[in-house]
């Protein structure tokens, strides 16, 4: 299997929502030609406009090396799977998060894909063994998972399933790098891989902590992005505790360590976040932030991560 | 109780490390004569030359909006714990965290303490109430847990002992609040407050997941600082989650709250992180980074924390 990224084949995307046309955006700006595809006419018919759009606000925070209207130039709809998916290098699948959704589609396309096509999916959850295994083209599937939107926000996760041959993972690995993705190898199937294993440890931590009366959600959300989130942003937990005592992380861990026991020890006995508690915490929620105006604060949400990123690549560079 | 900050009276820093002399560095900075005294007379000769150097570097990132002369000329040095206090509006103290330690310096301060004065901890585990119960300064002693360094990383918890009156934790959070720290209120004492709580549980899924073979610590670190670390370094866990649902976070803990829950019933049979796991990752650690390059390493980060800081609080203040 050829490795270097085939620049001269195009990229397939099947499901065009808000996670397809985020990764139609990463793939267009690295140079390839992309192809979308959704079963729903509007949402495919959303997503060019939408994407231009997001490359206009790039461009004005200088994160694109190219003009955004060749970059866009770039995006072409299909009518069919077939058309999205002929003569393509690479296909991202992010059709609903659903196993038989998901499963309907590996059977559609292992009837009509090309023998060297490689297939990440989006699923944020849902293994590739759950959903593309027996099928001819089971070696080539696996999990290729972002975090939205990730023309911003670099991390991508590849999970293989146990059929998942090695050469897809190689060339998985180098096509995400190439492109600007940050790759994290996942090398076993796992509930909820390593991002949302991380997310899901901290925030049960915090929802018990709001249930406990120790901290309003706030305050919780201060002590993240006010304190821990500083250092995780550019180094993550392992290598923050690593310089964190004078001897680095064994030492860390000699002192620490017994604490953090005691701290895990007394949430062994917690449940799933019960009804009351998450009416508790929407409530608090909604008093800072309205339902209305939930959308006008996920645009201010990627302002910042378009600053953030500007910023970051700047400090990465120098 | 006095509540405006009191920059007529100075402020005294005991234990004059590396926490202690960061915090002279956020007081001198608000514009609070410090005196700073420290039981070893190497450690306290050697705080204001360093607070002098990260003065330096402060102002040449545009941190600072007065010369770093004129900030440092408000640090002095005392001899005598009586003399670090006399007069004081408030006390931080950051001496060594041991119980005994700090009960010790504890009964000293009631002996000599003026009765105005607040006394805040920098104990980053050790409650209050485990040193400072049943003085006559008790009501005046709570726990101010900073981040290192406390003049780039703005977060400080503020934590109450059971004695410890309501006007003192006022008067506490309108000071940290006025010299520009972001003040977080933990409503009752717990094992490791919030910060070390959040960061106690999101570690322990990492360090199961390195010894399950699931993903290397490099790769652990990536997931947060190319991943989840950038929302959280500007909104926190909860507003994250309450922006990536369409309904926001009841809708979100409807949608991942059952992954959630069995990710977190995969853990409970966790016991501490053992020797060989702690050797393991010492190993996989040392490889990316020898033991010699930890000090190098720590300035990198302190640099980065300064651009972090100086594009945060331009983007939160545009």
């Amino acid at each position: 299997m050829k490795i270097e990224t085939p620049f001269e084949r195009p990229v397939g995307i099947v499901g065009a929502g808000l996670v397809g046309a985020g990764w139609a955006i990463v793939f267009a700006r690295a140079g390839f030609a992309v192809r979308l595809f959704d079963d729903d006419r509007h949402v495919c018919e959303s997503a060019i406009p939408w994407a231009r759009k997001q490359l206009q606000a790039l461009y004005e925070r200088g994160l694109l090396k190219e003009p955004p209207d060749k970059i866009a130039g770039r995006l072409s709809l299909t009518s069919s799977l077939e058309e999205a998916v002929a003569g393509a290098a690479y296909v991202q699948e992010s059709v609903f998060e659903k196993l038989e959704v998901k499963r309907r589609l590996m059977e559609a396309l292992d009837a009509i894909a090309d023998e060297s096509v490689v297939i990440g999916s989006s699923s944020s959850g849902i293994p590739a063994s759950d959903f593309a295994l027996d099928l001819t083209i089971s070696p080539r599937v696996l999990i290729a998972h972002p975090v939205n939107p990730p023309y911003l926000v670099p991390v991508v996760e590849l999970v293989p399933s146990a059929q998942t041959s090695p050469d897809t993972v190689a060339f998985a690995e180098q096509l995400m790098t190439n492109i600007g993705q940050s790759v994290v190898r996942v090398k076993k199937e796992v509930d909820g891989f390593v991002l949302n294993r991380l997310q899901a440890a901290l925030l049960r931590e915090a929802w018990a902590l709001h249930r406990d009366g120790i901290a309003s959600c706030e305050d919780i959300d201060k002590t993240v992005r006010d304190g821990l989130g500083w250092r995780w942003s550019f180094m993550g937990p392992f290598e923050t505790i690593d310089l964190n005592a004078a001897g680095g992380i064994a030492d860390y861990a000699h002192r620490l360590g017994p604490l953090y026991y005691k701290i895990a020890q007394s949430r062994i006995d917690e449940g799933p976040w019960d009804v009351d508690l998450v009416a508790q915490v929407e409530r608090d929620r909604r008093e800072r932030l309205p339902a209305s105006e939930l959308a006008k604060r996920r645009d201010w949400r990627d302002a910042r991560l378009m600053d953030f990123a500007a910023a970051r690549f700047a400090a990465d560079e120098s």
